[in-house]
């Protein structure tokens, strides 16, 4: 907080929690395609509580909580002032690292699971990744709608009690890579009805085109990131023959094709699902304070952990 | 033609020409993915000649000039006996050479020119393998519509003639791949209005990539054929970030979807630009007793050749 006076029209709101996405990381290593001005503050969702209105300021009143009302930069701070419209009330009957991660992940994980392709009970999705937040969420959001999930995960020690903790979310299959290169495939796609109808890509390389082994006639594959720095190959036989599409999603660009009220309905629908115990994923409260030690842990340099959110005194 | 007596609604057709095409070449490898019950004869289009009629035949009389009513297996043989409605009916004012070659190729450079992106005047198309006849019937359909192409040609000893060739049918840019790696490209994406809307692709490998650096946001590359071999690679932030597609076509897919109608309304319009002046394509025509030379060029054996087309006695 800078010190300035508030402007009318403005809240400020004392930040009570902030995550450390993948993205956050990107955007400090230069990696992502829009770069700030610096020196710039981390940080694109979070928790805060109103402590302070202007007289113009209608819809907010001091000790709600609110999140910003669509991921902009900022968010690891302790104060924020901004007119009312970038903030989005939300109910204070979850969890404070649920508000504070829901806008961003958990959106993800909903739009690809609507915006691509029509999905009925009993469909197929198949993903990487699938111990992010995104798979985490991907995995209770289709078991909601009866759809069936194939989840790969990275071969790891405990591996078991992670397949075991993705079932217990609703996953119907886990495997890891090595597990699905000795799957007899063809068996396999017809127990699973013809292959998938979606495949969520956050991986890229040899993970990817795993993925699109079990896309069925006409699947698409959606890729949310490329975790692992490395191109997805892509013969052109599945194209042509199997009419395979590869589309892209960011949720930077739905934003800006959607209003905050599309962007509010969506995070009250996925809350309300975390209050009725629906969606729930694993995160990790750490003190600001240990902020260097939550980004090393966010980078993986401390081998898999959950989503780090910096939490605010 | 076995001697068999014609059942009644048969046609008897005595073929005049048949060209051959990559794909017949890929079914005789067994690369292609569907196969025949062997002993088969190869070709799937041509033109011919009605010699025979039946008398529950309505539509064609003897003399008329017919091509295959959809793509199908068999067309490198002396006399054809099949029903009706396997034949559709062309006009004699084209010669035989385009006749016999209307029915894959130019229908797929159609195909694709409509069936993906709404392209309007000024709109920038970019395809690699620009010399096929695919290639060559993309810039004039192109053309026709004022859409600007850009052409990516393999570097071979007279590719200057090949770009004036390629020029003279209406292609604003030709680049062999080198020179594309040395181009301005951001000035060059700007001078033809922020990117192409679609790209198309036969080859696979660098040559795809090179297609897709020139796409604009939210473009579409159409995959058709894969003639190097080569996968294509594909880095996941132009997926992401500037909401590049990927997408196939096969024309033995649109088929499945379209009626006889559809095709023959197809053919007759692509026919009429033929007898108009407005599509033209290189063609070599080679008697049928020079099959096996003939072979050997369509397969690249003797360098970049025309397309061969095989004319019967």
């Amino acid at each position: 907080m800078d010190g300035r006076e508030l402007e009318d029209g403005e809240v400020c709101v004392k930040m009570l929690a902030a995550p450390i996405n993948p993205s956050d990381i990107n955007r400090i290593e230069g990696t992502y395609p829009m770069r700030p001005t610096v020196p710039a503050v981390g940080g694109t969702e979070g928790v805060g509580v109103v402590v302070a209105v202007t007289p113009g300021v209608r819809n907010l009143t001091i000790d709600d909580w609110v999140i910003p009302s669509h991921p902009h930069l900022g968010t690891w701070a302790t104060h924020i002032a901004k007119e009312e419209g970038a903030w989005c009330k939300v109910g204070q009957d979850v969890p404070l690292e649920y508000a504070a991660t829901i806008s961003v992940n958990p959106c993800t994980a909903l739009r690809m699971l609507t915006d691509f392709v029509d999905l009925e009970a009993g469909d197929v999705v198949v993903q990487n990744g699938a111990t992010s937040m995104v798979g985490q969420c991907v995995i209770q959001l289709a078991h909601l709608r009866k759809i069936q999930t194939v989840n790969l995960v990275r071969d790891r020690s405990g591996v078991d009690e992670v397949k075991a903790r993705l079932s217990s979310l609703g996953a119907e299959h886990v495997f890891t890579e090595e597990e699905l290169g000795k799957l007899d495939m063809k068996n396999f796609l017809k127990e699973i009805g013809a292959g998938a109808k979606l495949g969520l890509n956050c991986v890229g390389g040899s993970t990817a085109t795993a993925v699109m082994k079990l896309l069925g006639e006409g699947g698409t594959l959606v890729t949310y990131g490329g975790m692992s720095k490395k191109p997805i190959k892509l013969a052109t036989g599945p194209l042509i023959f199997k009419d395979i599409q590869l589309r892209g999603f960011w949720l930077g660009k739905w934003k800006t094709k959607h209003s905050n009220e599309d962007f509010a309905a969506m995070t009250k629908y996925l809350l309300e699902l975390v209050r009725d115990d629906k969606l729930r994923y694993i995160t990790e409260k750490v003190p600001f304070e240990d902020f260097n030690h939550a980004l090393d842990k966010a980078m993986g340099k401390h081998g898999s952990a959950p989503k780090q959110v910096l939490v605010f005194k």
